[in-house]
């Protein structure tokens, strides 16, 4: 859909995976080396898609339907690709995105129910054949991503309703079939796809990300100190 | 997609064109003959609907990608056929709507170019093939409806940017797409369309609709007064 010139990379996986921080040193590691990245989120990503975002957060009228739900992340993600992800790499950026089509795959379809043929005519609709250069799967076992995800939270400030409470609330069962979730689509996506121990330390899982990012692209990049 | 027992009908065309007045007096003669009607509009029709109405109405971000736009009119749709148009037919009530796909396909399509394939498929997605028993093509000059469009604008308080303000703006060549977008929707589906004369007097524009209705569901109807 878009002839790019930079590189897009998605890091997916449950909450409490690490994923932020993981973005944020990565995109200190490619900047040290020279690399313009940009890092953004979905869904979001920009004005008009964090006001969809907002929209999916605010439950205050009640749960959307579940097609309802993923057309609106697609929504979302439609903005985020035609006014943030497609012109950064025509300008020849890395694109580091926590969170993308992978996410609604998961969530919606292995955790929701929803049909996974309907979501990928909406990934074809919104994204044509476009995909992700290289996506990390953050893997971790539910009960320690709950533990993980509970823990940032209550060290949050005037934490609100959000798309993620809610989805914890959903329990372990729901968190189980996410990962499989996210397993499955690893799985499926052996050349896009690469599985991240996302248990081990932060400064473990950085340096393996920096290494599958360096054997893909081929550069040569220093580990990024976290705090 | 569901197995109905009521009525839907929509009542579409441009701005100016009195579908609302319309819709009134033809809930009021629906409700004498003991008809359990249930009028409703698009985008909205439910609160999260509603919500994803003001969504595309707020504009201090800038617009929406056509296709998003597009997507989020569906979005909001499909909230509509789940949460009100559906479950009142199961119930046996007729849904009356101002506006209904027609309005995607007449605005998005027709009048700012998006495929009209691509409108199909998030037709088929988010209603299967469930369509309207009658619809009802308002149809006035452009520069008519505009004009009573504007009286109408000048005579509410505290007009907000709004989606129709947007249009409204959107000036005349837009309109006249949008009056042959509406009319070629109407040849292409003669069981479904029925095309009415907009610029009669409110009670003349009445007595038809109450005619073509009559004739159609095979029901003796009483005209109801305006003002």
């Amino acid at each position: 859909m878009t002839a790019a010139k930079g590189v897009f990379i998605t890091l997916e996986g449950g909450d409490g995976t690490g994923k932020s921080t993981q973005i944020r040193l990565l995109a200190a590691a490619l900047a040290a080396a020279g690399i313009d990245a940009v890092t953004t989120r979905e869904p979001g990503g920009t004005p008009q898609a964090e006001r969809i975002r907002n929209l999916l957060l605010q439950r205050d009228s009640g749960n959307f339907d579940p097609l309802t739900e993923a057309m609106l992340m697609f929504s979302a993600r439609r903005e985020h690709l035609v006014n943030k992800i497609w012109p950064s790499m025509e300008a020849g950026q890395w694109v580091i995105s926590d969170r993308f089509a992978d996410s609604t795959r998961a969530f919606q379809g292995y955790g929701m129910g929803l049909d996974a043929a309907l979501i990928e005519k909406l990934y074809t609709l919104v994204a044509g054949d476009f995909q992700p250069d290289l996506t990390l799967i953050f893997d971790i076992e539910p009960e320690a991503g709950l533990a993980r995800s509970m823990k940032h939270m209550s060290q949050t400030a005037n934490v609100t309703e959000s798309t993620e409470d809610r989805y914890e609330r959903m329990g372990l069962a729901f968190h189980t079939r996410l990962r499989e979730g996210f397993l499955s689509i690893a799985k499926q996506n052996p050349q896009r796809c690469v599985v991240v121990d996302a248990a081990a330390d932060i400064q473990s899982v950085h340096r393996h990300v920096l290494d599958i990012v360096t054997r893909r692209f081929g550069l040569a990049l220093q580990e990024a100190m976290h705090g």
